[in-house]
């Protein structure tokens, strides 16, 4: 059986306890957090965040170049002014490269051309360290015409084994 | 003070009480989630999925096509089945278009031909509905030669007033 049948019985538990049906559409503390779709990481409890506090962004290891849409829509429309970036350990980015990855997929599918078209127009973003892939994404948004000057741009590591933050930026 | 201070107190006050170290990388129930950054969106505890079950991928309006990079990449290095694609009532996205963000932001910069370039560049993937978004989403990750034959592909609204999904697809 799929995940999904199992969505509705834990959600109608949910709801019948919500309390929170009054929050409002921008996040209370003008914060956005982006950070890795990886299964290990829950960000609102693993810093502090509440529900309705900060736009949360994730994807394959937390790009903020990907990302990028998504903040100038936070930050124009909604108003958020801080961005904290998050890498984490053990992340599968780390494991593999563009070349790597589009080999797979298109062996798997015996060549096929349109599968070959569709995966070399990708760049699935990979990359060899977390720290200085911290400090780049940071960088690129300092950098970036479209985030706002005086945005507060921080990088950081969550350490999937001991729960733990380091700053990096 | 920026939010951003409040990290490490908090993270340490979850990491001495955190018992998940040993989860692996794989998500247990092969499964990923795309749903918004929204600040009002918390999906484990929304739809019951417990840390290290699913992939979680969040964009401005929880854009499938945006996710296509990391659904290709959690389905082929580590094993997922699974994508269910949610909306939300009150979503940001439903209030603008690509020609309006774009005058707001080129207006803002008073003309600057850099940040005109920038902004033209990206499509900000707004939708004027929730249900045709949703339907339309699971239909391009259904056609997409690079979603693996045979995944399963739901889709869902998530009301942030009253905390209930309602499947669509």
């Amino acid at each position: 059986m799929s995940s999904h049948h199992e969505f509705i019985p834990s959600n109608e538990v949910y709801a019948s306890s919500f309390e929170k049906g009054g929050l409002t559409l921008p996040p209370k503390k003008q914060l956005i957090v982006v950070t890795c779709m990886d299964a290990r990481i829950e960000p609102l409890s693993q810093i502090g965040i509440e529900l309705g506090e900060a736009h949360i962004i994730r994807n394959a290891g937390g790009s903020a170049q990907e990302a990028l849409r998504s903040i100038v829509i936070s930050q124009r429309l909604l108003g958020t002014n801080q961005v904290a970036v998050f890498r984490h350990t053990d992340c599968g980015m780390l494991t593999f490269t563009n070349e790597q990855i589009r080999d797979k997929i298109v062996s798997a599918a015996s060549g096929d051309a349109a599968v070959a078209q569709a995966v070399n127009a990708i760049d699935f973003l990979p990359f060899p360290t977390l720290e200085e892939s911290v400090k780049a994404d940071v960088q690129f948004l300092k950098e970036n015409p479209l985030v706002l000057e005086g945005t507060t741009l921080t990088g950081w590591i969550y350490n999937v084994h001991t729960g733990k933050v380091k700053q990096i930026v």
